[in-house]
C-alpha cells in the first residue's frame, strides 16, 4: 500500500475505512454496491510531488506517477511500457468543431491499444504482489485485451468473459495472447454476472473495474499525464466518452489529485458523452434522478454498457466539474471517425470517436463556447474494429490494371474533389 | 537536403552523383533500375553528431535524428509522432527461442501501426519541401496506410494502389484516412505496375520506397534507436522480415552510419526472413545467383512481394553484415504470433512474427548461437490483421450465461492446462 492512502470511503454511505478494515474491494456495510474510494494524505504527498518531482523524473511512463497511486508497482520496469501517450495539438478538426483548440490525447499508443491499459497494468502488478496467478474480468472488448496483453507478459493467467458482440480485432486479441475466452451468449450484463459468480467461486484477482479501486486510480494517470504535458495548465474542457463510468471517474480524480497538491489552479470541466442507443448517464442527468437501466443498441461496443457499475464516482466527477453529459448518435459516431482520420490522421474506434462527436453537439447546443479549449481523450485504436470502420466509408474501388481504365476513374471523380484532397463523402 | 549529404551513388553502376546533378530519384544513366544510395561525409557529421549531441537531444521521436537524414525535416513538429518505439527485453521467449537475450522493437506503436511510419513520414515532409500536393505509393498495405495517416495530419492527398488481397485492418484505415484507393484487380507487382505509370501521368510525389532513396533513410532511424536504446552495444544479430528490401537495407544503413561516426564498434550481423510462399531472397542467396522472380503465396502479406523493388541494397545489407537470410512456413509464423502474444504479450502482425520464427530456425539450424543475443525488429501490429489471427487460434468458447455450464467447462479444459497458464494449444 502507498504510504500516502489514508482511508477509504464508500460512494454509498460515505463511511470512511481505514485501510485495514477493508478486507475485499468494496465496502464491508453496504456490499457490492458500496465501491471504494481511495482518500490521500495531500499534504504528506506534496512534500515529496511538486514541480520539481516532475522536473526531475525521466521515467516517460504511467509509472512515473507512482507516489499518486493506491499500490506500489514492484516489478514494473518488467511491464510493457505503458501510458505517456502522445497529446497532439489538432491541426484542422478544431475548425470543423468550431472551437479554438482541440488537445487529443492519442491512448491507442498503449501496449494494447487503449486507455485501459492503464487500468490492467494496475491489476496485474497488484496481482503480483498478492501472489495470485489468475485474473478475470468481464469486458466489452478492451478491460478484456489489455488484461491479457499485460497479464501473459508477466507470466500470470486470465479467464475473460465477453459478450458474444465483441468485435473480432478485440477477440483476435485475447486469443493471441493466450486468455482463456469465455463468450457469453448474452449481453454485457449477463457476461458481467456471470464473471462476478466466478470470480468469487474460483477466487481470482477481480479485474471489473467498478469494483476494484486501485483501478480507477490507475485510470486517473490520463488526467495527470494531459495536465503535465499542459504545463500544468489544462484546456477549459475534457471530452471522453462513457460505460461503465470508471474511466470519467479517474479522469476527474486525477485533476482532483492536482487541484489538492496546488499544481493546477482549477479541474477542467468534463463532458461525459454516450451513444443515444444506451445512454443511462445522460438520462439520469436530464431527468435529476438515479440511474435506471438502458438498452444496448450501439455499435460504439465498448460504451454500450446498459447498467454502469460506477454511477456515483461517474455522476459526482461531472457533477463536481460543473460538467455536462451529452448523447450521441451513431452516424454522428461514424462520421466523425472518417472526420479525425481524414484531418488529423489518427484512427479512432467508434466508442472513442464517439466522445469527439459529442464535442461537436456540445459547441451545436452552446454547452461549450467558441472560445474555448478542449482536450478530447482519444480512448482506443481504430484498427480494434475494423469492421465498423468500413461502415464509415465507401469501399474502395476495385479496378484492373490498366492506365486507362485508371484514367477514366480519375476523370469520372472530377478535379474539384481531387484538389480538395479527399475522395471521401463529406457526411456533415 | 541535408548539409551532411555528399553525393548519390548508383546500386547498378556505382556511379557518383552530386546532388545537383541528379533530377529524379532515380540514376541518370540506369533509369529506374538505378536506385540511389545516400553517401554522407562523416568527417563533418561527427563534429556534430557524437554521444554529446545524443545525452543532450530532448525529442523522443525520430526527428533527434535529423542531422543523419536526407531531406531537411521541416514542419516535423507538426506530425504525429513517430518513432522512438519501445525496445523490450524479452521475458521469457528467449528461452523458447534459445538464445542468451532477445530484445524486441515495438514498430506496432508508431501513428499508423507499422514501420513504414518512419518512411512515410519523411516522404510526407519531403512532398512539402517540394510543394506537392498529392502523394502517391503501390503497397501491401502498411506503406499505404501510414502515408494516407502522415498526409492526412498535414492535410495532403494520396492515391493508393492495393492489391486486392490486402487485409481489412489495412483497407479500413486507408478509408478512415480519406485516401483515394486504387484496388487493383491483380497482384501486388500489377497494383506496382500501374502506380508507377500513374505517378508519371500525373506527377504525383513517388512513396514507392526502392525507388525513392529518401525514405530507406528514414527506414534507417529504426537501427539509429535500437543502438542508442543499447547504448550503443547492439545486439549480435538483428532480425528483421523482408519483403521489397527496402527495410532491411534501411537497417544496415543505420548502423553504418553508426559505425562511420564511430559510435558502435561493429555492425550487428542481418538475419532477413521471408516466407516459405514467396522467398526470392532466400533463393538468390543459396544459389549465390541474381534475383528471380518468385511467387507470392503467403498470408504474410506486407512480405508477399515476387519481385523486390530493392534486390542490390538488401542483398548487400546481409552480405556486408555477414548475416543470412531464411525462410519460413506460413504455419512457423502462426505458431510464433501465439507464442509472441502469450509469452510477451506482443501481437504481432503475420510478417512481423516472421522474423521471429526465422529467429527460432536459425537457431535450429545453428545459424545463430546460443551464446549470442538477438534484436527482433516487430515490423506492424497485430491489430491490423485480424483475420489471419483467427487462424493461429481456437475459436472463443461460447457459452450459456450460467455457472454451472462454466464449471462443467472448466472441469473439461482440466486443471493441469488452467495451472500452466494457458488453454490455447502449444503448436510447437
Amino acid at each position: 500500500m502507498n504510504r500516502f492512502v489514508k482511508q477509504y470511503r464508500c460512494t454509498i454511505c460515505n463511511t470512511c475505512h481505514g485501510v485495514k478494515e477493508v478486507d475485499g474491494l468494496t465496502c464491508p456495510t453496504c456490499g457490492e454496491q458500496g465501491i471504494l474510494d481511495v482518500l490521500y494524505d495531500y499534504d504528506a504527498m506534496k512534500k515529496i510531488v511538486n514541480l520539481d518531482y516532475f522536473k526531475q523524473h525521466k521515467d516517460l511512463t504511467m509509472w512515473r506517477y507512482a507516489p499518486l497511486l493506491s499500490i506500489i508497482p514492484n516489478r514494473h520496469d518488467e511491464m510493457l511500457e505503458t501510458g505517456w501517450t502522445p497529446l497532439h495539438q489538432a491541426r484542422r478538426i478544431h475548425e470543423h468543431l468550431g472551437v479554438r483548440k482541440l488537445l487529443i490525447k492519442d491512448e491507442g499508443a498503449n501496449p494494447s491499444g487503449s486507455l485501459k491499459d492503464r487500468a490492467s497494468a494496475i491489476a496485474v502488478l497488484d496481482a503480483l504482489n498478492k501472489k495470485q496467478q489468475t485474473l478475470a474480468c468481464s469486458s466489452t472488448g478492451n478491460a478484456a485485451s489489455s488484461l491479457a496483453c499485460h497479464a501473459a507478459r508477466m507470466g500470470l493467467s486470465t479467464v475473460i468473459f465477453v459478450p458474444k458482440r465483441a468485435p473480432l480485432g478485440k477477440l483476435a486479441q485475447l486469443a493471441i495472447y493466450g486468455s482463456k475466452v469465455i463468450a457469453v451468449d448474452g449481453d454485457y450484463k449477463q457476461a458481467y454476472a456471470l464473471s462476478k459468480q466466478a470470480i468469487q467461486t474460483y477466487g481470482w484477482y477481480n479485474r471489473n473495474a467498478a469494483i476494484n479501486p486501485h483501478l480507477v486510480e490507475g485510470k486517473k494517470t490520463v488526467a495527470l499525464e494531459i495536465a503535465e504535458q499542459c504545463d500544468f495548465k489544462p484546456t477549459d474542457w475534457i471530452a471522453v466518452s462513457v460505460g461503465d463510468g470508471c474511466t470519467i471517474a479517474g479522469v476527474f480524480k486525477g485533476f482532483f489529485d492536482l487541484k489538492q497538491l496546488g499544481l493546477i489552479d482549477h479541474i477542467p470541466r468534463l463532458l461525459g458523452v454516450q451513444s443515444k442507443g444506451c445512454a443511462p448517464f445522460v438520462q439520469a442527468f436530464h431527468k435529476k434522478g438515479t440511474l435506471v437501466e438502458a438498452e444496448e443498441n450501439t455499435l460504439a461496443d465498448s460504451i454500450a454498457v446498459g447498467i454502469p457499475r460506477n454511477p456515483v464516482k461517474a455522476l459526482s466527477a461531472v457533477a463536481e466539474s460543473k460538467g455536462h453529459w451529452i448523447a450521441v448518435s451513431d452516424e454522428a459516431i461514424l462520421e466523425m471517425m472518417v472526420k479525425l482520420g481524414s484531418t488529423e490522421g489518427i484512427f479512432a474506434e467508434p466508442a472513442a470517436a464517439a466522445g469527439l462527436a459529442g464535442v461537436r453537439q456540445a459547441v451545436a447546443e452552446g454547452i461549450i463556447k467558441a472560445e474555448e479549449s478542449v482536450t478530447f481523450i482519444m480512448t482506443g485504436n481504430g484498427l480494434k474494429d475494423p469492421d465498423n470502420a468500413r461502415k464509415a466509408v465507401r469501399p474502395p474501388t476495385l479496378l484492373k490494371p490498366s492506365l486507362a481504365d485508371l484514367k477514366k476513374h480519375m476523370e469520372n471523380i472530377g478535379e474539384q474533389e481531387h484538389a480538395q484532397g479527399t475522395f471521401w463523402p463529406d457526411l456533415s
